[in-house]
């Protein structure tokens, strides 16, 4: 049944191969002051960072930067930026790149004005936000986490082993987001791939709870057959503009709290791919690939008919003479095939995790309640097992 | 293949059965002068209006009342509610209703500070607004046209025989809405299922435009189902809170911008039905009813592969050992037996249209150039005759 909620969702995105026009519209709408975020530097190879800081520019903006944003990032890259942001006075955050340059921005956004240790607030305590906030705006240069248009932020602390999510408000989340599907085509086989794992796996938790029958039980399905159908088109052509465009968008609308709307949710998968990640620094897409199978396969008995569902509407396999364990088992047999035949890691072996570490990660995994089993220590270290 | 667009959607929703202290919250918000604006005055009777007008009062607001709205809300009304706007110097347009009424207070708000008829320019020449616009919010009581959330607004002028929807910007757009599915419990079966079928007709002239195989396609063959689902449980039972809840939420999404980013979209369904009831002033969702059947027929021949789409997908239709063409026509069958099932009006004679008003009713039609086939006068008629 459908909950109680209240839903707003005002980031504007702009869409297509043109988006990057979008930021000359938004950038008139804040002050002088613009922290340029963003990672490894990827976009000053293909131009992209040439492009921003002309428009920059010619909106008589005064830049800092503050590249460097590493695939997880640090509590320690947060300090770092909330000084830069302090520094220059700035009036708004430009994140340029994927999900760990967006939600790094948006910690930054939240921190700078921050009396406290926002690791500790925000993070550890997950405390909301009462300080101001300094205004968030993306170009996307990578696809999966969705950060573009919802309150997410993810941040590691590797000295505590922990990788936490903080989601914030409406007022956290982006301004506006500039989307535009070719900026994707240099990326990385394998981080193109660990991004449509995310985006399955973000649409799976959100599926994988409540025994209901929900609109967006129904939108959720769809949105998985058609990622199912463009990541298998990308991985041929990765530059096939059609299928990144709709992976992409796609991305969005799995993560930008539509679907969770009035219903219960999981993240069980999440929270043990973030353990995996705090320990080894492991691709976040690749973590939650690599436990993926075993976790449904555990959980499947508790939550039967919508493992049915998930096989027939998904994945359609026939009931027809199968028991419904029997279907569901075959649905997550097609899930895993379709895993393999785009290349993602099968096991956390190969992401680094060896067997002494697996009571390490389990004591790292938060659980979470809104799936169909409350795991325990114990069933967090079988999952993990059964994933080496 | 997705086109390049903008997207920006920022009504605020408050849904469920509490949804009403959503007011309280956003009441504040505006200045001291309110225009109350509701229909033929159902809502005094089942309560609805006494708890609005006292939480209106408890926040301090002064109360202009404009109630009245028609079903088909006319030009004159419109010139009606301007003038009671101007003389209470209104600060907030509050509709309480079903789309009509959101419609009208659109069109009110835009009117207002109109320096010339806005018939003329927002209707007839379809014109920007470049005025003043007075802020609106809606406690939904109906549930169909997805007004709440979009910047719709659908004016009819009997003397002209013309009924135009003009799409307003996000501006438009109401601020909030208040969603309560126990506020449609009461509504008269017939405006019931005429609303489902105002949802499935929105679904559909979105999805039956282009060849493509966008995010959104998969999207909107999730809610037609979830639609489907919940009419038949509905139709039995029109209290049960998570048919009617399910119905709410997923009229908001056929028509709040999302499905239709990136694609071309038909609407000449609607078209043909306004033109309907410009001459006979029918429920809308019957007019849309009554004509869709064999509009679909018609068109079928120029979008066959999304026809056999939408029977396999939507309908279940197993494809095996048929043509394309069986596939397809199997699934306006399945349709028409739902439609037939959940008590639609399936032709145009039941709406009080006769032989001899044909010529008049397609010359009243807007023909538009989205859909599979650009339709001539003669077609119009061709369907219209299929449709007695």
């Amino acid at each position: 049944m459908l909950g109680n909620f209240t839903y707003c969702n005002p980031t504007k995105l702009y869409f297509g191969n043109d988006a990057l026009k979008g930021l000359k519209e938004e950038l008139p709408k804040y002050g002088k002051n613009v922290l340029l975020v963003y990672g490894g530097g990827s976009i000053k190879k293909n131009g992209i960072y040439d492009d921003i800081v002309k428009i920059l520019k010619d909106c008589g903006k005064e830049i800092f930067e503050d590249g460097g944003v590493m695939p997880n990032p640090t509590v320690e890259k947060l300090y770092e930026g909330v000084e830069r942001a302090k520094k220059g006075n700035v009036d708004l955050i430009l994140a340029v790149g994927g999900g760990s340059v967006c939600d790094y921005a948006k910690a930054v956004s939240v921190s700078v004005f921050c009396n406290e240790d926002p690791w500790d607030k925000y993070y550890l305590r997950m405390e909301d936000v009462d300080n101001k906030i300094i205004p968030v705006g993306c170009v996307l240069t990578m696809v999966g986490t969705g950060s573009e248009m919802n309150g997410g932020s993810v941040i590691t602390n590797h000295e505590q082993k922990l990788k936490i999510g903080h989601v914030f408000g409406d007022n956290v989340m982006p301004k506006f987001a500039v989307l535009n599907p070719e900026y994707t085509f240099t990326l990385p086989e394998k981080q193109m791939v660990a991004g449509f794992f995310d985006i399955m796996s973000h649409i799976l938790e959100q599926y994988f709870s409540g025994e209901d029958d929900n609109t967006s039980d129904y939108v959720m399905e769809g949105l998985l057959k058609s990622l199912i159908h463009s990541a298998r088109i990308a991985v041929k052509n990765p530059k096939d503009y059609e299928a990144r465009s709709n992976i992409m968008w796609t991305a969005t609308w799995a993560l930008n709290t539509f679907v969770a709307k009035g219903k219960t949710t999981d993240w069980e998968v999440h929270m043990i791919g973030q353990a995996i990640g705090a320990h080894t620094d492991a691709t976040h897409g690749m973590t939650l690939a690599a436990v993926s199978i075993p976790y449904y396969k555990f959980i499947m008995p508790y939550g039967l008919q919508k493992f049915k569902r998930y096989a027939v509407n998904v994945w359609n396999v026939n009931p027809e003479n199968k028991t419904d364990e029997e279907t569901a088992l075959e649905g997550l047999k097609e899930m895993e095939k379709f895993m393999r035949e785009i290349g993602l890691v099968m096991n956390i072996k190969d992401l680094g995790v060896t067997e002494n570490m697996l009571e390490g990660v389990a004591d790292s995994t938060l659980i979470m309640e809104g799936g169909y089993k409350v795991l325990t220590h114990d069933d967090v270290v079988e999952i993990l097992k059964a994933s080496m």
